[in-house]
């Protein structure tokens, strides 16, 4: 068989890990890349990771010119979080006859909030008889996915506990901006009255893939979010929040089942937790027939987990009937560890 | 759409508590029940099961007359441990065009174990457009599925460690008799060397299931049994262990990749574990990119754990391509707290 042939679109943090992953994993080649970063367009693939490429490709600002000429199997989308700026990108890939994986946090399960741009989607796929999907560490497998997995061995289910703990100390520059990170609690006050404080995205997302997993109907969800001020000096590589100011931020979210609290949401992102005694990690726990009370500490990482996931999921993608799926309607990801081409099914 | 159907075959534990589970779900009936207990046979499932039905059955020995006269969608059986008895029941269920679920430890993941019927037994699935899977707590979820996904959020994996230590009490005679629980250790001895004592069904199944899983061949597959000797005098509901006596046993197992113990399992099984001090839970520790240490405290409970899971399992089973399945080729199981038939993909 062939080598599995990608294209990674947006060469960001996590395109570049997801190439970098790629180059180690056998039976699968990267083909082509995409982005409008003036720094590297044009520039070898080999010379930008700095590393030796068998299989070399110039890296292009032309994704038309970039599918059509190396048809790939799959694109890995890594350039948006919301359905309104990843959409015409999906359609564009898809309309080549092209599967998509996507990090873009609102397509993990997009059909509430995104309920005509999801039918068009679908049919789209469907038309053009490939897959389409949303994923990533979370939304996408650990505050939803994982929880879903572990009610499978319940008969029944009461109530739901899942809160993420993480340390922000890891990332760049963008997410300490955007996470607000060393702002005044005016500043904070400020960005939330104009709209300019992302938060976590994909609470929409995890609430509603859980209710529906269950074959359920959320009567309503609700949001919400508190800036975590810090009360000790914080320093990590890229930002620092002094004493009364933002170390980070909480973000709560709630689903209900009638007039009942069902499932409650928990991620509370900040530098350097552990200076105020916070341990990270991930708890999930699960109240019915029987209770499941799970805890994986210290959390998964979240960049390393996003980029490993997209890419284990490629095999299941090219496998899966057409249409726009979510992780809970394909196989387990799980490390390839050999070559990608033993997992595609031949005779499906 | 009609109700789903089902017929389970077998009515001891497993059976039961499936039976109990279908008769709490939307949009499934259970259609024929066939075991061969006289005192059983020719009774309504309604008094047998001391509860009303809509739509009783009578319990039956004769498993051709049930599944011609009912015709059901899936068969639960819930009557062997191992292929070699399972085989021909689930040949006789798919040779009349119906899915099969097993509690067949051995059926979780037969292709190393049993080669040549793993063949026979997709050919024939195939022929007849139906689906067969073994499931369960464990193996079938804790030790082997819930590993995987885990790795999922992995780039790379490097030593794998799985516990899972739980307590017998819970279970019947037939168990205590089964996993040795009261023998001196004389005869403990004696019952191995007359390979008279079965201990944990599924380390085959589970580490083979995790190498596949991740694209990697086993060199070599070894299991161990030790005694639990007990330091104190235990009792549970249906037996009990004198101080020297059995209290139960410690499986082990591993999985080589070349000379390197690539993944080593652990699952201690006695009554009354809390009386020395001995925690129940289940504990995964995956070394790679990035490491991911899991804990579930105290352990899913392995009785209704398993009866979820196979019930759970139902819609995806219908669902899927034909063929001998595994749970690494099925969308995850979850808790059906709706109508099972919305879970029905009508367009595939």
């Amino acid at each position: 068989m062939e080598f599995i042939k990608v294209v990674i679109w947006g060469f960001g943090a996590m395109g570049q890990g997801m190439a970098d992953m790629l180059i180690s994993k056998k039976g699968v080649n990267i083909v082509g890349v995409c982005d409008i970063n003036k720094n590297i367009v044009n520039k070898k693939l080999s010379t930008v990771m700095h590393t030796k490429l068998e299989n070399d490709v110039l890296i292009s600002s032309d994704i038309d010119e970039i599918l059509k000429s190396s048809k790939p199997d799959v694109v890995l989308l890594c350039t948006d979080s919301f359905v309104k700026g990843a959409f015409p990108k999906i359609k564009k890939i898809v309309e080549q006859n092209i599967n998509v994986i996507t990090t873009a946090e609102e397509m993990t399960f997009p059909f509430e909030s995104h309920p005509e741009l999801s039918k068009d989607m679908d049919d789209l796929a469907k038309k053009h008889k490939v897959t389409i999907l949303g994923s990533g560490i979370n939304p996408g497998f650990v505050m939803d996915l994982l929880v879903l997995q572990l009610t499978g061995a319940m008969k029944d289910v009461s109530h739901i506990d899942v809160k993420r703990v993480n340390s922000l100390s890891p990332f760049g520059p963008a997410v300490m901006e955007e996470q607000g990170v060393g702002d005044t609690l005016d500043q904070y006050h400020e960005r939330i009255k104009n709209n300019n404080l992302a938060g976590h995205v994909g609470f929409n997302q995890s609430v509603h893939m859980i209710f529906k997993g269950l074959g359920l109907k959320a009567t309503k969800f609700e949001q919400q979010m508190e800036p975590i001020i810090s009360n000790v000096d914080r320093k990590s590589k890229y930002a620092s929040a002094k004493k009364g100011t933002l170390a980070g931020i909480n973000m709560t979210a709630q689903g209900y089942l009638g007039k009942d609290l069902f499932l409650n949401m928990d991620h509370p992102q900040q530098i350097e937790p552990q200076l105020e005694g916070v341990h990270t990690g991930d708890y999930i726990d699960i109240l019915g027939c029987p209770d499941i009370h799970m805890a994986i500490t210290p959390e998964i990482d979240g960049g390393i987990g996003t980029i490993a996931i997209c890419v284990n999921m490629i095999p299941h993608v090219i496998n899966a009937r057409a249409g726009l799926k979510t992780m809970i309607d394909l196989p387990i990801p799980r490390a390839i560890l050999g070559d990608m081409r033993d997992m595609i099914d031949i005779d499906e």
